[in-house]
């Protein structure tokens, strides 16, 4: 196993980079991944792990092909954007997409959710209640930030996540695709007296909410009863309780 | 109003403190907050404001009695413990809590429940879910984190939320009150015919679960039903499930 000592390593500094830079990460196709665990979730869903730097052995086996490199622990700290970065980094390559297709079921569409945290609890709210897929329009956060694959905990191996434009919204609308809108006030059908059937449910921003390109699209409007006081729920918390009736029905 | 132009300035040093220990917020009875939402949302709950630092003027009026004081944008954020930590921060005391009372409706206890922003967001969806107290066991982070009064977004003036040890707990089950552990596995009631009327409901640490000594108080277990590849959810949308789950009962 070769052994990096230098932050200045041209590894090195790939490692930091995908980390830091979402422009960085779209041009070389790859994102920074941290943790034995999500390694091990990595391996499961056959990923495409490309590098692997760690300060310990690896407690499992891994793909042919995967090239391991050998560092302190410091040094792992320093090109690792998040606190407490464990003992592995690695990158993944971004898999291929396939034609969004939606069917039956349920769909969420994102619209200005800008907290990587929260996207990345969304994903893993989403593959945990088998939601067909996370959309995301203007404004959110990327999802392969790592504050969002942490949040993730393995979903972003596993669940269907893309970036749509208005073009291909409006024509899912045209092939009879419903769009829910989550909002509230009094004109909305409360959350568990909708039907999510081969609908796309839209979260909007916290402090926004929906922008109006969306809304047009909307046929109907859905809300979870909260207390008068409290303005609103986190998005994410707000998206697990949709998804969740969704899947009770 | 008083200008402040030095970091060295006791108020500067203080608010600094507030929002970097937990032992000194405790030491002061006092909290740090930031952002004009939150403080409009303080000044409706009544909650006891001691000072306010500001770049700009205040859009609406203040108690009689808080000190107001006036300083640069790039002073304020050296303060701050958050990024964004738009344009005021100001502390408040800790209001005296009455005894811990436990009647009809449904509690919920953390256990070693470590993210702050998780911590918020709990308390946030038990305000705007009408839950009685949050009650938290060994191991929970801090309530009065920055990043957890960012995260309930004005909760933390309604929620009451309290530290909670064993032999209260014990005191709780002798009167009658049923504790409900939150579990993943075949052995469990599902979330969905539970009954969480007079109950306690225990949400653990997403990677050890809930110790011994609290199991040892738990009558049942409720699941969530999830994708057999996905391992858990988040502490705070599963709390969040609950807490849906126990509202609609």
């Amino acid at each position: 196993m070769e052994r990096i000592t230098s932050r200045r390593n041209p590894l090195c500094r790939h490692l930091k980079e995908l980390g830091a830079s979402k422009s960085y990460r779209e041009s070389c196709g790859e994102f920074l991944c941290d943790g034995v665990k999500l390694l091990e979730e990595a391996v499961a869903c056959n990923a495409k792990i490309k590098t692997v730097l760690t300060s310990s052995s690896v407690p499992f086996l891994l793909p042919v092909g995967v090239k391991v490199f050998y560092a302190e622990r410091e040094l792992i700290d320093s090109l690792s954007p998040l606190r407490n970065s464990q003992n592995v980094l690695f990158s993944c390559a971004f898999t291929g997409k396939s034609d969004l297709r939606i069917s039956h079921g349920t769909y969420i569409l994102l619209d200005g959710v800008q907290d990587p945290g929260n996207i990345g609890a969304i994903m893993r709210t989403a593959d945990a209640f088998c939601v067909g897929s996370v959309l995301m329009y203007e404004g959110c956060a990327d999802p392969y930030n790592p504050k969002a694959i942490r949040a993730s905990m393995g979903a972003v191996f596993r669940q269907d996540t893309r970036h749509v434009n208005i073009s291909e919204l409006s024509e899912l609308k045209k092939k009879g695709i419903r769009f829910i809108a989550a909002a509230l006030g009094k004109d909305c059908r409360k959350v568990y007296d909708t039907n999510y059937k081969d609908a796309i449910v839209v979260i909007g921003s916290e402090g926004h909410g929906i922008c109006e390109d969306i809304l047009e699209l909307c046929d109907e409007k859905t809300t979870i009863p909260i207390a008068p006081e409290s303005q609103s729920l986190n998005a994410a918390v707000a998206a697990a309780i949709i998804m969740w009736e969704a899947r009770q029905k």
